[in-house]
């Protein structure tokens, strides 16, 4: 193999293949990163067997064929070259990099030993807008569980149906849901459910900058594909049924407020500082004209504060644990956001003043 | 005790004490931050025993007093209230902080408690450009011991000789010496000699900013003080004698390159991803007209540079830890540096391309 293209852009492609290239020690190749030349393109790839990324970055190719070589190492090299042309060539069992004033000999392993990456076709999966989607999933992949002791729970749940994706995430504490606008469906008419690992989606959210246009993405019976064109990620998916989250969400609620989301934020950060250790406890009193949101723990003393909002219905109090509460919100970009309460012990629903597409549920910490 | 005060003020004074006001779990007063009003100003004052600060901050004072309080609570706090006045009111055993919509009722201990620190007069010490102290400063500081088994490295030598200040520090691997102009000496004709512990002096660095004008430095037999007019800091003086080192700098030199210093930088920081782990070994080879950087290890590989450089006198060969190699070059700010090389078993020393103000010196890796 003998290729030549710019530090640029071999940065930018180590940038998206190189993450997910770990610290393997049972299976230590897969620290490596597999460099290929394909159909006249430079061709990136790593996996995890977990998940898969390549990318194609714009090369000369003078001499076909592949090579894996650490990760770690060829990304830390290639930042601290000075810019221009990057000759990799692999000959006389060394891989040579060769920069203007620079020879570089990388110790290496042959591409034969590298896992295969199963690549699902995407051309019977739906398309959506690039960005629509990064900024859904952004909404709701905090509520995901890192814990893997439920598997479903820390994954998202995408629900095709029809022209709507509609996806979950909860981790049984609190729950996001939103939904967007499908541009083409190819799946057919029958809902699709799929629980797409949170690992997986956390490098779709990476690698999805604002120059992407279209995700197509596919799946097959156990995968999943997103496709990004010159980028594409594969993943497993998640077995088993994902719980029934909507029976959660009460129907109706005994008081509504809208209030400034910025200003609830910064009180219930100030509030934080009071809370009890572990327990994470934020009161929020709703009252006629305004909200009091209050913590106190015999460590540091006690904090109160007071902040206008138009609220309608009953007086409320609900205990929330802060760290639920802010992740809500910071997942709302309006300035606005809609609080429904019904009582101490019932979750309450957190809502972007304008719009029915997403939805934000925390459960109460009972007192 | 009664005060009133902005939320900039009182972030830029508590950035300045919180800093040494830290986790003491054996004396953890010491964890507090001391508010005390004096003279017409707010005081807010930190120690660690080792080293005080003191700052002063403008505010209304309303009733005179003095209290001491958790140093992270407060200024975690007081980072998350909406800007506009703070009002900090000691009264009943309760210290009540108000803001526009918030009133926090904060833990704290008397200030009887709190151990006295003592401040040297500044009087009878010298005179420095404080922006000139802070830049000479900067270029010896990383030379300095972490280590206490040495005491007297674990600090900056300051040398008073007249209208002369010299600083100087070293680890036993590389030495910086950095001599700069004294505007005013009450200490009188004869030379003194001071270590100041480096955990002060990052203070120091840490407090001087470009709006300090001049800087007071003040002696007593075991401390010494830094005060900058708003903002003072004390420090114990270490004892014992520090090392002759002006006998290890060698006299003359068979190898001198003059040579570009960010290339430098960046083909050292190349090959230093290959030298062996634990030696940090990389390799200069001084040829006729250019410098050759090199280092390998058996995990990743070998790489190899050359730069145009001036060279004069004998071709020679070091090896470095390119750790102390680069913290020399960073310390210059200078384009060009110089080095003059003698063997491969005896110091090297950077100076800047002019003037005789500054050198560096580093101790090769015997092979």
């Amino acid at each position: 193999m003998k290729i030549i293209c710019t530090q640029e852009n071999l940065i930018k492609g180590l940038g998206i293949v190189s993450h997910i290239a770990g610290k393997n020690i049972s299976l230590p190749i897969l620290n490596n990163i597999l460099i290929k030349t394909e159909e006249g393109m430079v061709r990136l790839m790593s996996t995890n067997l977990d998940i898969g990324i390549k990318t194609a970055i714009r090369g000369k190719i003078e001499k076909e064929g592949e090579v894996t070589v650490g990760s770690k190492i060829l990304t830390d090299y290639i930042a601290l070259v000075p810019g221009g042309n990057i000759t990799i060539e692999e000959s006389d069992n060394k891989l040579l990099i060769k920069t203007e004033n620079q020879e570089t000999i990388l110790n290496y392993q042959s591409a034969e030993e590298y896992p295969v990456i199963p690549w699902v076709n995407t051309d019977g999966g739906l398309v959506v807008e690039a960005v629509v989607f990064r900024e859904a999933l952004g909404q709701v992949i905090n509520s995901a569980s890192y814990e893997d002791i439920r598997p479903e729970l820390s994954g998202v749940l995408m629900v095709i149906n029809k022209e709507e994706l509609i996806m979950a995430a909860t981790d049984s504490y609190r729950l996001a849901e939103k939904k967007i606008k499908i541009k083409k469906n190819n799946l057919g008419q029958e809902m699709a459910y799929k629980i797409v690992p949170l690992r997986a989606l956390q490098e779709v959210l990476r690698v999805c900058g604002d120059g992407e246009k279209e995700l197509k993405i596919g799946f097959s019976d156990n995968q999943a594909i997103f496709d990004f064109g010159e980028t594409v990620i594969m993943s497993r998916l998640i077995e088993g049924n994902y719980p029934e989250y909507k029976e959660i969400i009460p129907a109706g609620w005994k008081t509504r407020v809208l209030i400034e989301k910025n200003s609830l934020i910064s009180q219930v950060k100030a509030a934080s500082l009071f809370s009890r250790a572990g327990i994470n406890d934020v009161l929020m009193d709703f009252n006629k004209n305004n909200l009091v949101v209050s913590a106190a723990n015999s460590q540091y003393g006690e904090n109160k504060s007071k902040i206008e909002a138009t609220i309608e219905g009953e007086n409320n109090s609900v205990v929330f644990n802060y760290k639920y509460l802010l992740d809500g919100l910071q997942n709302i970009s309006q300035k606005k956001v809609l609080m429904e309460v019904n009582s101490a012990d019932m979750p309450v629903i957190l809502r972007p003043e304008t719009g029915d597409d997403y939805l934000y549920l925390v459960m109460p910490i009972r007192r």
